[in-house]
C-alpha cells in the first residue's frame, strides 16, 4: 500500500444498508457448527434471509438460487469440504459471490489445505482477522486458535497482498476494520471490546459481508458497509449491555433497528 | 375440503397446554444444526424435555424410550437420514408418535426423496409452510427456500390430500395456521410477523406438535394447541420486544408463564 | 466415604475464579451439537477461550496448544469419537488435562462403550449428574435420557469409587454437587431450579470445570470452584429472570461481572 487508508463514509454504509433491507438477499451459509443459529439471527434482522443447506448435492443445487455463499471454515471436515467446493463451484458457473472466512486458518492442516485451494476460487471476498489473513497470505503470524494475537494495521500489507493474488476483496478485521480491493483502502473504525466476548461476531460479519457483496455497485464499498452496520450496531448495543449475556439480543435489536444517522456519525479511525 | 376451517378454541388449547405440563413428554428431536439449542430451549419452557441422539444405532435405542420422535430435513445428510430411518422405524415399533417438518423440500434432490419415502411410514403429524405442503403433496410451489412463497390458505386443499394419503395431521403454518386429518380443519390466528425474523420458531413449533401429539385426545386438537401455544407466546413476546433479539427471551419467558386466560382470548382468523 | 462432604468455601471459589481470569485459558471444546454456542458464550464470559476444532486430525494437532480438553459425548457420532480419541491422545502426550460429561451414558450402546475407553485414558475430571455417575461407575441407575432421575448425594459412593478408578476429580452435580478425588469430598450449594430449564448448563459447566483444570492448586479446589462460580451466576441471574429466556443473558451477564463478595456468601448445603 502506498496510501495511508482513509475512513469509510457512513453515508456510503447508510445507501449500502437501505439496498441490502430492499434486495433482502438470500446468503447460503456453510458455516461452522458454533455461529449457525447467531448467523441467522444476524441476517434475519438486516432483513436478508439464511440458508443452510449441506448435503454436498443438495448445496450445488442450492448456490445458483441463493445470491450469494458464505464459506466459514472454522468446523471444517473432510464431508463439509466436499460440500462447500461443490458449493462454490455452482455458484461460479451461475456467477454468484462466494465469501471466505478462513477460521484459525495457519497452523491446521485440513483447513489450511482447503483455504489455499479455495483461494484459486475467485473469492468475492475474504473476511478474516489480523492472524488469518497474514497466515492465508503466506506471511507470518503470532495468533493461536480463533483469536487474533496480531493487530489488525499490521495485517494490511498481507491483504494488500491476498487481494491482488486472488481478486478478491479482503478485509482484515480487529479493533479498527481495513478492507481493501488491493488498489484502495478504507478504514471502519468502531465497534467494542464486549463484542469479542461473544461467540460468533466476527462469523457473522463473515455472512452479512456475503449479503452485501451481493448488492449492486462498489464492491469495496459494500464490504465497508457490512463492517460499518455490524461495528455501529455493536457500538448502540453496549450502551445499554450490562455484559456479554445481554448484549446479544440488544445487538440483534439495534441490527434491525439501525437509522441512517447513527451510521453517519463518523468515528475517526 | 368442503367447509371453511372452524377457528380454534382457545379452552380447548389452554387444557391441552395443562396435560403437556403435566405429562412432561420427552421428545426425540433429530433436526436441523441451526436450531437445536432454540428448539431445546422451547421445549423446556413448555416442560417437555429435549434429547438428541444422534447416532443410527443409538436412536434406533432411544426412540422408543421418548414420548415423541420429531425429524427436521433442514441440514440433511446421509448419515442423517440413516438415523432418522432408523428412529422412525424403531418409533414405529414402540407404537410411539412422530412428526415430520420437511424443510424446504421440494427442489432439492436428498431432503424431497427421504420425505417422499418418510410418508409412507405413518407420521403422527407433518407441519410446513405453505410451499412445503403443497411440495410434499406433490402440487406445486413458488417457493425458494425456507421461506414460503404462498400462503397458507391456498394450501390447505394440498393439506387436506396429504393428511388423506399418510393418515397425518397436516399443519401448514403462516400469518394464519390450518390444521387438518383430511376431513375436519380448524384455523389458528395470532402471532407476529416478526416470529418469521428469529430463525427456528417453525422449527420449535413443530418440535412443540411432537410433544402435544404424544398427549391422548383428539389429535387434530393437540396439533391445534400446539399451533396457538406458539402464536400466543409470540403475540404477547412481540408487545415488549424491540426487535427480534429481545423477542427471543421474551418468548421463552412467555412459554413459560403463559395462563389459559391468554390463550382463552379469541383471534378470529 | 466416611465423612459427611465439607461445604466448599466460596473464598477458595473467589480466589480460583481471579486466577482463571487472568490466565484466560484456552479450552478446546469437542462437545455436543445442542450446546456449542452456549458453552463457548459461557467461557467468554469468564475470559477464558473457547475453541471448537472437529476434524480428527486438526483435533490432535490443537489440544497441544490448548490449556485443556472437553469431551461431550452428548450428540456422538463414530467420526467425532475418533475425533475425541485424536484429541485425548494429544492432549495426553502434551500434559494437557482434558475433562468427561458423560452425557446420557448407560443405556445407549455408542457412547457408554466409548466412555468406558476414555475412561481408561486419565481424565484429570469427569462431571454428570447423578444417574451418569452411578451408570460409568458400573452401579445402577433411574435415568431416562439426559435428565436424572438420581439425587446427586445418592451417587456421591459411585463418584468415589469412580475418582479411586480414574484418578479424576468426580463432580456429581445436582441441587447440590459433590466433588471428589476419592479420598476427600465437598458440598456446593446454589443455584436455582429454573437452571435446568435451560439447555447447556450442565454442559456448560464441564467446560467451565475443564477451564478451571488448566490452574494450577489443588484441582478438587478447582473443580468445586467451577461448580460455584456457575451455581452463583445461576442464584444471581434469578433474581432478575422472568423465566427461562432471561435466564440466559442475565447468566453470562453475571458470569462475567461475578465478585468475590457473591461468591464468598456462603450457602449450606
Amino acid at each position: 500500500m502506498n496510501t495511508r487508508p482513509s475512513a469509510f463514509s457512513g453515508t456510503l454504509a447508510a445507501v449500502a444498508l437501505s439496498d441490502l433491507r430492499t434486495s433482502k438477499p438470500l446468503v447460503h451459509c456453510l458455516t461452522n457448527d458454533v455461529v449457525q443459529s447467531f448467523t441467522a439471527n444476524v441476517l434475519l434482522a438486516l432483513h436478508a434471509s439464511p440458508a443452510m443447506v449441506v448435503d454436498a448435492a443438495e448445496a450445488a443445487q442450492f448456490s445458483p438460487i441463493a445470491d450469494a455463499v458464505l464459506i466459514n471454515v472454522g468446523t471444517l471436515t473432510q464431508p463439509q469440504a466436499d460440500a462447500m467446493l461443490a458449493a462454490v463451484h455452482a455458484a461460479n458457473l451461475a456467477g454468484k459471490p462466494w465469501v471466505l472466512d478462513p477460521v484459525a486458518v495457519g497452523g491446521l492442516s485440513l483447513r489450511t489445505e482447503f483455504c489455499r485451494q479455495l483461494l484459486r476460487l475467485t473469492p468475492a471476498a475474504i473476511r478474516g482477522n489480523a492472524s488469518e489473513i497474514l497466515a492465508l497470505s503466506g506471511l507470518t503470524s503470532t495468533g493461536r486458535g480463533v483469536d487474533s494475537g496480531d493487530d489488525s494495521l499490521s495485517a494490511l500489507p498481507a491483504a494488500y497482498a491476498l487481494a491482488r493474488e486472488t481478486g478478491a476483496i479482503v478485509a482484515v478485521t480487529g479493533e479498527i476494520d481495513y478492507v481493501t480491493d488491493g488498489e484502495r483502502s478504507v478504514a471502519v473504525a468502531g465497534g467494542d471490546a464486549l463484542m469479542t466476548r461473544v461467540v460468533g461476531t466476527g462469523c457473522a460479519l463473515s455472512a452479512v459481508v456475503a449479503a452485501f457483496v451481493s448488492l449492486p455497485g462498489d464492491r469495496l464499498h459494500n464490504v465497508a458497509a457490512a463492517c460499518r452496520v455490524m461495528s455501529c450496531a455493536g457500538e448502540l448495543a453496549c450502551r445499554t449491555a450490562r455484559g456479554p449475556g445481554s448484549f446479544i439480543p440488544a445487538f440483534l435489536d439495534n441490527l434491525w433497528l439501525l437509522q441512517a444517522d447513527a451510521l453517519e456519525q463518523e468515528v475517526q479511525p
